[in-house]
């Protein structure tokens, strides 16, 4: 069994890769949920929903999220009306808000809508959320806090990064399908994909049950660097590391994963490659991922280097 | 001023006949909000969107209730992950119940939004709702209790109709700008539209400050049939009056009419014509409303029938 952590485009892409590479139900992917939020009184859940799309083949890769083929009618008419239209909502992408918001409403967990939606799409993995516990992203910038959304969508990552916080996640417990896939006999290596790693994996690590499972991991762990050539394919990323007084590339991933993964895959021509950076490994592949062909290599090269490393423990 | 109460299609029309036969502004058209409901956790509101659309011009004419051109992708994502597929949601209608249920929940009221949508659609009449209130229609038919819309679009209609209850109408509250069209001193007129006595007007009448300024009027009021040769262009009122062993026609709505209203106008071939039944007199006119045209030419026929009577008293 393989355990993913992912959030981000790039992490769905990784997530298809092993969906692919694993046979069907023998992967978890473990999705962050720092990024959710209610719009509109909906309950929206950007991550889950382009692991989703992506597992299921019918994400737009016009646009980089959402559902192929999505159309805007709904956003017309609610422009129209003089409702706010800075947040997109696709037609077929609202089914999944309404009917996520009032199965919520009902009592159902986010862990089981997750599971139904994923089933409904035809995905024969685990998807869950990290936690069915809100945990929400506020940054602090140079323009004060701002959530999640309001940063990344409203905001399109301009203000200058100056820190994070995750309210919620104090209190909020990992979800069963996580605990259970780290805690199954059978788990042979945890991934954290290439994802923004303050902003996609920063949730994970905030929830103290997550982050000391990961802590005393009995199986390897190997941290894709979401960097290439200094930059990322979507997201921001490498403008925050720079922010930081960081220089983007997998070596800055080392204070975020130190003592939580034994290697990080690189790209072939980051700077880290084939160095020791705070005691962590890093150990190059070519990390672009621009097809499923390129998705499943990737995560070839990831599950080949974790049972490489598994056979040496 | 002229005010006309309306629910339904056929109240949509005549409403929209008097939207074009009056000075803007010196029409209130209040809408019955008994087949309001929650559906999704959505506040749905079908007959003052009806009045909307009918009035903006935009009413999908095809189906008889909706927007024109309205798309469904919503729908099939819905049905593809197993949400009701019973009641259905255009793509842009949906705007409207969104934007309206979030409004509803940071405390504007029915009136409030009503207002702002008609705006935006470019409405130059007053439209509010009966109440701000809620008021549920629930009949009692041959298959037990069913809430309006169970009735209505689930079960289309088909069980026997044997009673109904408002539910919330005893202790709901004129909305302000019915209040305020009744006591307008300019008001001339009050027109009842052809619309579902029991089903659409029915609301109206059972709550008592409602049915208690019609009693108290002092200006005529008017009253068309929705029956034309024993049958209506739209709903069950016909199939609603037999089940009640009453023939369908004007005269059927004599006794849920009697001393709120001065006159029926009836059509030109309905047996009542030009006679007196319970005390009420039945004015035959053609009340067959097929575009604007005709729309208008009913209109301008209550209007005149009504400032005969006016001139009278």
């Amino acid at each position: 069994m393989i355990l993913a952590l992912a959030g981000g485009v790039g992490g769905a892409r990784l997530a298809n890769g092993l969906a692919h590479a694993v046979a069907p139900g023998r992967l978890t992917v473990a999705v962050n949920v720092g990024d959710d939020f209610t719009h509109l009184g909906l309950a929206i859940c950007p991550d889950i929903d382009t692991v989703i799309y992506t597992l299921a083949g019918c994400n737009n890769r016009d646009v980089g999220w959402g559902v192929d083929g999505e159309t805007w009618a709904f956003m017309d008419a609610l422009n129209a009306l003089g409702g706010p239209g800075w947040f997109n909502l696709g037609d077929r992408d609202l089914a999944k808000h309404v009917l996520r918001t009032e199965r919520l409403r009902q009592g159902a967990t986010l862990s089981q809508v997750t599971a139904d939606f994923a089933e409904c799409y035809g995905i024969r993995q685990h998807i869950v959320p990290m936690s069915d516990d809100p945990v929400r992203s506020v940054l602090e910038t140079d323009e004060g806090e701002l959530s999640f959304q309001d940063y990344f969508v409203r905001r399109r990552c301009e203000p200058r990064y100056r820190g994070i916080r995750f309210d919620g996640a104090d209190s909020a417990r990992m979800a069963p399908g996580l605990a259970e896939a780290f805690a199954d006999p059978s788990l042979e290596a945890i991934v954290i994909c290439p994802s923004n790693p303050i902003l996609s994996i920063g949730p994970f690590l905030a929830v103290e049950a997550i982050h000391g499972a990961l802590i005393s991991r009995r199986v390897p762990c190997i941290a894709v660097s979401p960097f290439i050539a200094g930059e990322t394919v979507k997201g921001p990323a490498a403008k925050i590391m720079r922010e930081l007084g960081l220089v983007p590339g997998a070596a800055s991933l080392a204070s975020a994963y130190a003592g939580l993964v034994d290697i990080i895959l690189c790209d072939l021509d980051d700077p880290a490659a084939g160095r020791r950076v705070h005691g962590l490994s890093f150990v190059a592949s070519d990390t672009l991922m621009r097809d499923l062909l390129e998705q499943e290599r990737l995560a070839h090269d990831v599950l080949n280097l974790a049972l490489s490393i598994g056979s040496r423990t």
